[in-house]
């Protein structure tokens, strides 16, 4: 196949937009498409044009004999907006409600272009960061983790409240959960991240701040150090958390079970957007 | 901004690769550029061209007042072949054996390019099939269920081992293991998965076949049809596997604890795909 500049173009921006926070040898496409350096070159001007017009993200040059192009997902802050928008519409239906006021979010968690879109967004957030793996919890961070780190094109490290002779090796660490004060445990894999990793952490709902403070102790036990934590949802009205470092796309408040009702905010997410940039 | 043709492309096949197997409205592009349908169905006759050609999806168009078009991510043979067999490559590495003779894998699940690449390719093998849930079970499956659900844009359904309070109703079925003999349980949360859906179950590994069997129970109880079983690893020498209608990519045989050995094969996918195309 000869390509032309169109056609070219279409290759190029598809597999860039499927291969984020890769560095990309500018000789990949040169041979795909046996043109002269400078074509792709004017190409890849384009691209990086649109991407940046259109709040797609960065292309990033890298120069030298190892060098190539990096496609870097940042999102707009007007987009950033919108997918909040989006996020809350959906979390503030009053089914949600369960017994005991916990609110259920799998379909949430199972939603695959939501999943992907607060992936954007938070990889936008920690775009300045360094980040060696994203961390988080069984069951139902994963979702969520795998999202974000496909687009920081990272590895997930899964935490689980279960040793299974599938991990291996394992490190473990006692907490105390906040809401049931029960002392409960969590395991790693060693082989799962490496000693020294900077790593971001990510979960789905963030109450007292339990979970979170034991995962900070197991990152002790590997040395690595928590450039972030970041939650899809936290419960506004918790006094004493044990943790105030994070982000959150929404906050909950005023669950009231008897009248099937709760007030959803917008988190801090954006605000930190505006101040990291 | 005033778009030329390249810039739209850049545009349009972004969005497209972002947005697999969603109808998206002619109008939604013509809005876009504020440029005439003929050009953008020209645009899209680009589009369409390169991504067949180069073994990316295809674009099909939906006519009429609720029409527009949608992309099927659909790899090429060849790109199957390779996916399976850089797959294999990884999976082959000797330390991944555990006491036990179980194979580490969270590695693999943790690796988000590789998933992507697996999930276009089950996405591509049941592209003829309607599906509207992919099923999977906590823990390990979880990765892969999300890879694949991304392709084909459905929800994702995660059946637990424990019943948590953030599930709402649940509706469980006991199952025997296949290695351990024990009873145990599986639960699916009523609202996660609706009644008489077609879903397609995935998980990353298959000895015996009791939880596979445990989970065509359950979707029994949600009158569910399983319109396929793919596995990413099968092992291979087990004598009565209880479920035999299911595709893999890799078989493991003559796992050697003393030597730290064992045997990868192919398994069936490409088979499967052949017979299917």
């Amino acid at each position: 196949m000869k390509y032309k500049r169109s056609e070219r173009l279409v290759f190029m921006t598809q597999y860039l937009a499927t291969h984020p926070n890769r560095l990309i040898p500018l000789t990949f496409f040169v041979d795909q498409f046996n043109q002269a350096k400078s074509s792709i070159s004017e190409d890849i001007r384009i691209i990086k044009h649109v991407f940046e017009e259109d709040g797609i993200g960065t292309i990033r040059t890298t120069a030298g004999a190892g060098g190539g192009i990096t496609f870097h997902p940042e999102i707009s802050r007007a987009r950033a907006a919108d997918i909040v928008t989006s996020f809350k519409e959906v979390l503030e239906k009053s089914d949600r409600l369960l017994p005991g006021g916990y609110l259920y979010m799998s379909d949430i968690m199972g939603n695959p272009s939501l999943m992907d879109s607060i992936g954007e967004l938070i990889a936008t957030m920690y775009k300045n960061e360094q980040i060696d793996a994203v961390v988080t919890i069984a069951t139902k961070g994963i979702s969520l983790a795998n999202a974000v780190a496909r687009k920081l094109n990272a590895p997930v490290a899964i935490i689980r409240k279960d040793n299974k002779v599938t991990e291996g090796s394992t490190v473990s660490v006692n907490y105390v959960s906040g809401s049931t004060r029960k002392i409960e445990t969590m395991v790693l894999s060693k082989r799962t991240l490496q000693e020294g990793s900077s790593v971001l952490v990510v979960d789905d709902f963030l109450r007292a701040g339990g979970s979170i403070s034991g995962v900070m102790n197991l990152m002790e036990e590997f040395n690595a150090r928590v450039v972030g934590v970041s939650v899809l949802v936290e419960a506004k009205e918790v006094a004493n958390r044990r943790f105030r470092d994070y982000t959150s796309l929404l906050k909950v408040s005023k669950i009231d079970e008897y009248n099937q009702s709760f007030v959803v905010e917008e988190g801090n997410c954006l605000e930190y957007i505006d101040n990291n940039n």
